[in-house]
């Protein structure tokens, strides 16, 4: 019999915390979506584009992660999301602690999407879960076409890979083949987009993507439901 | 009296090597400078037109970090720069441990610059000296001009911001003005070049800075020099 292990890495005590707070954004019927990226990948435009395509018909909260400032949530709000900004104070990535406390209390206001933005980083982000169903990476066409090997945790762990600023594609040397190619030698199985906030490109495959998978987890909010009744 | 501290901090013994190799480089009358940014911002494509302004002129070294890859190591070769990966498996910034012994060879060759490519994160490698006598920061337009304030630490510690990718300034939404005023917020006393790979625009600028440097370490060297000979 294997010694019981005592105590456990910080690592480990993020990715518990994170598989309750996933359970529980499953149990009121939030898709939560985790995103990361270098800084100035358009996660914050994505999220602004993704609000007006769902105006009306979804309601829409985020985290909004950063170094310093309120910057992003700011932004986000004005689009209108229920955003709140979590400020790390000189930590390169969330950590599933430091989500908590604002996704317990998004959690009671009936969304049905909890965008996490995380810090813009294509490294650390990439160990900590946070709580979500769904892990999207962005690489921006101007980071070029050689990125995904070189940061190869982030894309292998990724759900989703959105190749953003598509748009710029014809302007600058990045050969979309080779990254498409180099993201699914990392991650066969990884659903790959290209969009454009500028010109709207791909969005509404994206915005059609996200309601697909809060189908999924909206049918089985509503399996538990009936258990509990039953 | 103050009782005797037993024990530094892993970041106290980083700085303390690094301000070794910095006076081990200065020294040999080599000048190591710190470039540091994003993924993607172009800080190889800097180094290799450097290369080609600096071809006949000066002997340049490269040291070039990533999380995997040897691949900007592989570009600057090809530039004719005598470089070496140094690939981290994971960690998001290089440490003075690290670049220790490259730098130690690479002081034997006879080279006028070294410099030492950091790993894509405009986050965790400013906290960490390498030996560098100049620190330098890129940051590209298609980043954005918010981007200082939200990553202030990087932008603090610089004696040069680069704003790369300046070819794209008129088709993106890029406020220099703006970012050159949060960027002089942060760092009342830094330089700041607007450079482009592509177009060669600041080229100059920046190589001719980087000499006046040099002689500067090179007038400290021979005076050193002299020192010993009396």
């Amino acid at each position: 019999m294997p010694v019981k292990k005592i105590g456990r890495s910080a690592l480990e005590e993020n990715n518990l915390l994170a598989a309750e707070l996933k359970k529980l954004s499953q149990y009121r019927g939030i898709l939560a979506t985790n995103l990361m990226s270098s800084p100035g990948s358009g996660k914050t435009a994505l999220l602004e584009r993704t609000a007006e395509l769902m105006k009306g018909t979804h309601k829409i909260g985020c985290l909004a992660g950063d170094v310093e400032t309120d910057r992003d949530a700011e932004r986000l709000r004005k689009a209108g999301i229920q955003a709140e900004a979590i400020t790390t104070g000189g930590a390169c990535h969330l950590e599933a602690r430091m989500v908590k406390e604002p996704m317990l209390r998004m959690a009671d206001d009936g969304l049905d999407f909890i965008f996490i933005e995380n810090v813009g980083n294509l490294i650390c982000p990439s160990s900590y879960e946070l709580g979500e169903s769904l892990r999207v990476v962005l690489l921006s066409t101007p980071e070029g076409h050689d990125k995904p090997k070189k940061y190869p945790k982030a894309f292998h762990k990724a759900d989703l890979v959105i190749i953003s600023k598509i748009d710029l594609v014809d302007i600058l040397d990045f050969d979309l083949e080779a990254a498409v190619a180099e993201i699914k030698e990392l991650n066969p199985g990884v659903l790959i987009f290209k969009t454009s906030a500028k010109s709207g490109e791909g969005l509404h495959q994206w915005v059609s993507y996200l309601e697909e998978i809060h189908r999924e987890v909206l049918a089985e909010y509503y399996e538990s439901q009936m258990d509990e009744l039953a």
